[in-house]
């Protein structure tokens, strides 16, 4: 994930990155507050540890008043181009989160 | 997760625990190869990034020509009691594997 992308929303999702972990959560907080029916966490590599325990702690923290339920989970590989310009192997998680 | 959990099998199930990566991917070839239809991989905590690399690597690299496919992904939380015998909440992750 390069710098560019942490933390960036874009069509109602978080991408998880090296930010605080609260700084996340409340992303996915704003963006329902926001209107949004669905969000969704996205992570890659070690960051997806880190994205389960956001899109849970917002959940069952912040958001059940809201009735926010996990709706679906994917997970995939993606190609990714290392510091030395190798491409590699990344997993990558999206938690759909959705209100009602 | 306990010492006594790491990499135990169960009803077609891997924990993912502490022990090298290739451990555990092995572990889902052979329970395929004992004939298993379906495998899960589970992991808590720090160990979802590893237990997402395990499903992926496994399918992708040693099992795409027995025609291994992600069914479905389950995440949650789980009560845990610390070292110090408070009880904290760890995120726990399920992968699926389906044969077929």
């Amino acid at each position: 994930m390069t710098k560019r992308d942490e933390g960036r929303s874009e069509e109602n999702s978080i991408f998880i990155g090296g930010k605080p972990f609260m700084n996340y959560v409340t992303g996915v907080i704003m963006q329902f507050g926001n209107g949004a029916r669905e969000v969704v966490v996205k992570a890659r590599g070690k960051f997806i540890s880190k994205g389960v325990d956001v899109a849970e702690v917002a959940r069952r923290k912040f958001l059940t008043e809201q009735n926010v339920s996990v709706k679906e989970v994917k997970i995939g590989s993606e190609e990714f181009e290392n510091k030395e310009g190798k491409l590699i192997n990344v997993s990558i998680l999206e938690v759909i989160l959705k209100k009602g």
